[in-house]
């Protein structure tokens, strides 16, 4: 198949899309990002990459992260964090703070923020501290993306935590039920540096092919997870990877994937192809929007999907 | 693979589970089965089949009826019905009710029983009547199952309408926000009618071939759906299939599948088979016990899933 | 107290207010009602009335009715009703049905439509069917209105029941969940000509004269309720009497009181008088607009308030 | 009336329910108070006192303090607090973060936790700060109980603090959605401090003597509330004075009234008298067993009641 060509057709078609929808304004770092961007970039087993767009473009990933932070989590979670937040997607129109509560501070999955944040404090727990969760999942990035200097952007994180309250909420109340092992303030503000990373759509899209070949990255050799693991990350991307769309980005995309506030969403292809997209302006969802069209756009073209 | 050595090794592993969990009990009609029968069957593109314990009992399908019923019904959805329900996972450990009334009577999804109702009333209008639509889901039924026989159990149907509160209640719930159009007890009789539709694992197995090969039965050439709709009701079944287990079930076997609260699941590998289970005992979410766990064993043994 | 003089100058403060609102319009016959007028009548100890505007109009009474129902159901209810249906204030702006599901089909009160319901469900099973119970209705309002000739509007029963989907849905639920003895429909027809019972604010004022005086009517000196009893009404009336602004009313006006969707509001001055007034228009909680200003202007003039 | 009589009636009478319910356990300088303890004070409007049991004893008057803190913030109410805090009932057996999140942000009453949060916010804004906030509730608890020496306890406070998790997420949760002006640790800290006022039933009772003679205390003579205020104040405790267990409360007992956590609460007669009573198990809704009934058999006795 002709992925340039594809990728190119779809830059083309959706140029009339990039002026629609909302970029992130809940903080003035993100909020000043040009909304009109778009990049994509798909990643082969053999490392061969194609890209279309501002690929070279650094963003903020935000929850994509929560992909990260969860594979490295992993091996804790099928010990003892499943007890801590679940696998099932939250469908809740209505915000989270709710659902959390009728379930005693349990949340619903770890790509919800809940979830997210109290995977951080597993990370914490384990590893010894903020610093030293930061780090493992610092390095773990770096190593799968194959840059070294990748870095999470000082000022966003800082941004975030001036602007913390409904995050600061959550933790409190699985504070209140027992769900919570450090110290609130060093838990969420952890969360918001890991969030904070910023790459490009050629750095992403590389760093996932762990996840399209079974766990382990096809260009290193070396392997992150194992078969069976690399599978729950993916369902689980599927089932929850859009907040409360995903179901609708199942039902018309079809594929793993996991979006980002910034408006990045990484997808894979599970033995095929890991993708990432890129296009700051989000969907009601808070997805981004033509980055959401491109991944239907190139199903569509290229006939792959998981079903 | 010897399909028939993992079949039995199963049957023989979960021997020890087969009394634990508890008949669906409402009615009288489906709490008078046996509770500890076992049955599954795996189809192949070529129809051949690998069949385990009682692969010839019939058993109610119930809500896997309701594959059959949106499949029917995808045109429709296409042109009007997605106005009218939704494909969102619920994930609503409390009951579908709340969500309905916050949603303004709109269903999350069709294989939640609001939208399950939502889709027979839309194959009603589309019809002309209860009679019809039910005759159109019989024949589809019929064809793809390859048993021209196959009929519905009228005691558990009667006996599901003297027991239907509930789905009344839901129904009329949602005829007040104007989002039903035939006659509310109409349709409920004739959604009992379709859930009580009883099928052998063989029967079922066999039925489900349509999905697993892009919408088209691979046996007698015969197109019921497009490649993208078939891609689409798979999508679905795993994000829906298991009501509020969805997600755990996506996680733990990795299979698009649904479920019935008679004690069977059907599950589909795309491109390779379809495969039906069936053991009366329910979990706690309303699955089948062994179903669940003999697709967990199978595709561990088997590597197969999507992901 | 120059009541009268009060009374005139309340209609002449309020001709400005009687634009305003919206008159209940989900029904025909509710919504052809000229929205622009108003009664008020007070009555004393002696019978003695002082009334102005359209006083001798009729309207429907709908909610106010079921002040009537549960003060009829009230040995019953220390007997048994008390498990079906509590005396908690539902406080709920988003709608029963939810909370109806969450307390597993216990209505918080006699006052919301649900409770309602139920107290019409009990005095059917009490009274020995729906034409016994509403019988009883009937004849215990004619009696202490002091108008034997006293009729239901059934042209605005009928075309209730033509719209009386979510009264079903509620009583259909909690038919599930076992609260419930009779056939729904009859239940729900009945409720609703009891809530078409039609009155003027001079009788709906002399009416009420019970709950002022303790339980007994001080002109017949015939009692209905014995003290403890006419208290707990009244303590109902205030904490639930004006559905979710019932805090609201207790806050500005101060007085046990009951309104209905036909704009009628009643309220009692323990010991002293009890009040109707009634005009069309409703504000954005169900209650007379320009009932609830007349009922704060008359208790700051008089300074009359149980506080 | 034999008002000694009657209490000490009360005192046999309850006897057998001192060791029924629980004391609050949530801090430990809570959990080590003895349960078993009872005691009762009512004031007369000439300042005249009737006690039983132990009446000296000194206790933790806890959300008792919201009614003051709400006297004091009653200008400040009428002007703008309106529009940050309610005065429904919440009526939710589930828990208030569901509700206020539904609700923007905006507590249902001064009386739930969130509500009183807010007031405290306010008076802090109004006062200039935390310490001339809390110094004002100190000042006038003390005038209205006549013990200028009154205090809290900095052991409870601190405690409190500790365990603030629930609290500190309904802060953040109001913060997220605007409805917040100080920092939020200081302003619950500040409400904790309030609530750890300490003080016996002959104090307390006295204290509430303005709620019970239209908002001037008849011993000093002094004017707190004007009578619109007092009566305003009067009716929040009857509707929302015992959170979801307000309507049983009313209904049983029929005085405007507010419970705290420690075992006390407080009740008026309006024109009549104020009553304090104390005893520390609670009952299901956390409010004093031996107090609510205490009460109830009080206006059974005395036929006192508001309706």
């Amino acid at each position: 198949m002709d992925y340039q060509k594809i990728l190119n057709e779809i830059e083309e078609e959706l140029k009339g899309e990039l002026s629609k929808g909302k970029v992130a304004d809940y903080i003035p770092a993100l909020a000043e990002v040009d909304g009109d961007q778009f990049a994509m970039t798909i990643t082969l087993e053999n490392g061969e990459q194609f890209s279309v767009g501002k690929y070279k473009e650094e963003f903020s990933i935000q929850s994509i992260s929560k992909v990260l932070a969860f594979s490295l989590a992993i091996d804790i979670y099928s010990k003892s964090l499943y007890k801590r937040v679940g696998v099932e997607p939250s469908g809740n129109a209505f915000n989270s703070l709710v659902q959390l509560e009728y379930e005693h501070g349990i949340p619903r999955n770890p790509f919800i923020n809940a979830g997210a944040i109290v995977v951080v404090d597993a990370l914490m727990s384990h590893f010894g501290g903020d610093y030293a969760a930061l780090e493992k999942v610092m390095t773990f990035t770096r190593e799968i993306s194959g840059n070294p200097e990748l870095k999470f952007d000082t000022v966003v994180a800082t941004s975030e935590m001036e602007h913390a309250s409904r995050n600061l909420s959550l933790a409190h109340l699985m504070k209140s039920f027992g769900n919570f092992e450090n110290d609130v303030t060093d838990v969420v503000t952890t969360y918001f540096k890991q969030c904070a990373i910023v790459m490009t759509t050629e750095e992403l899209s590389r760093a996932m092919l762990y996840l399209a070949f079974k766990g382990t990255d096809p260009i290193s050799g070396k392997q992150f997870l194992n078969e069976a693991q690399a599978k729950r990350v993916n369902a689980l991307m599927l089932t929850c990877g859009h907040y409360d769309a995903s179901g609708e980005f199942a039902f018309h995309v079809g594929l793993p994937a996991k979006s980002g506030v910034g408006g990045g969403i990484v997808a894979v292809v599970p033995n095929v192809m890991s993708i990432a997209v890129w296009s700051p302006r989000l969907n009601k969802y808070g997805n981004s929007h033509v980055g959401t069209l491109a991944l239907e756009l190139f199903t569509t073209k290229t006939g792959l999907s998981i079903f």
